[in-house]
């Protein structure tokens, strides 16, 4: 199987984490792009229209993207129970995962507008309007931190990659100063083998 | 069942097409919303962080976004096969359904570029960035239409609702120029009673 893959893109590190939590990730050919919301990526454009990343080519030559299709589809390979296959611990799972995406598309709006758009091109009231979902998010993460212990599932995957993420573009967030119970369960989290092996690189 | 509503949201719809395959429809309450991209509602706050539509209250109070988990949790509820099971079945249908909602997220984008931000605010280039996406994606589907035939399933719901935007809020992209074979096989699964039930008011 081929990734295309960026060191910096959190739903790399989802697909990642969770390949190295199911034992694939040394199956995996990680293939260099340079995806970015309006220059697009030709490879990638060559064999999924969305171009973006993660996209995986699995041995059949099928494109798969986006990350929440590639992970279960490697929990599906690897026989694992990144997802849970039925009943209240599925829904627990996909609600945490969807849950912290929206903080991961919230942080990358607010990236794009700060990097990609001219300077007068920003909206101030776009920027907040993120800004007040990712906090939202990060209050019931942290009002609901019991139910995230003792799971290793997409939904406190996605929620340890999102946490990952700010750190790495939103540190005047300070997230850890709204969320103390958050940043105590994150901390072992994080110490995961499959955390460890997926940190991005120092910007 | 409640579900937080809004009667151009092409995700409501979505949830709104598999309730009706599924012959769940009449259980579901609809709560009318004022959900937007920055300005939030206080309702669906409440009980979501993403305060977004669609919104679905469980009978036991729990509270799922977004379309996909809603669709799914659906599909299990109704014991349906909206979403095959396993196999190549579900892959093809997921990877149509996160193509389809890359055209979305693309079309809903140019839409917010348009309609939520001061002109002075616009990009161009971002707008040309998403129609970019879209027509990417149409071209997939143009190519592989033959894939979607006899097919009843999120990744066909999916692109039926994508292309039901379309005409809603880009019209001007005259997507049935560019991709006839699927504007057939479109005009046959809208003809279906749960597309014809959820078709959005005129705008």
């Amino acid at each position: 199987m081929k990734l295309f893959h960026s060191p910096l893109s959190p739903f790399v590190r989802k697909v990642m984490v969770v390949a190295h939590e199911l034992g694939l990730a040394e199956g995996l050919e990680l293939l260099p792009s340079a995806a970015h919301p309006t220059k697009r990526d030709a490879n990638i454009l060559a064999l999924h229209p969305l171009a973006q990343v993660p996209t995986l080519i699995t041995d059949d030559g099928r494109a798969l993207a986006d990350s929440r299709v590639i992970c279960e589809y490697l929990d599906a390979l690897g026989g694992g129970a990144v997802f849970p296959r039925s009943g209240p611990a599925r829904w627990l799972a996909l609600t945490d995962q969807s849950t912290a995406d929206g903080i991961l598309d919230a942080a990358l709006l607010t990236r794009y507008e700060l990097t990609v758009r001219a300077e007068g091109e920003r909206s101030s009231a776009w920027i907040a309007g993120q800004a007040d979902k990712i906090e939202s998010a990060l209050d019931t993460f942290e009002a609901g931190v019991a139910t995230l212990a003792e799971r290793v599932d997409i939904g406190t995957i996605t929620v340890a990659c999102a946490l990952g993420y700010l750190d790495l573009r939103l540190p005047d967030l300070a997230w850890r100063r709204r969320s103390p119970d958050l940043a105590a369960w994150f901390e072992d989290f994080d110490a995961r083998p499959s955390m460890r092996a997926t940190r991005p690189p120092a910007v």
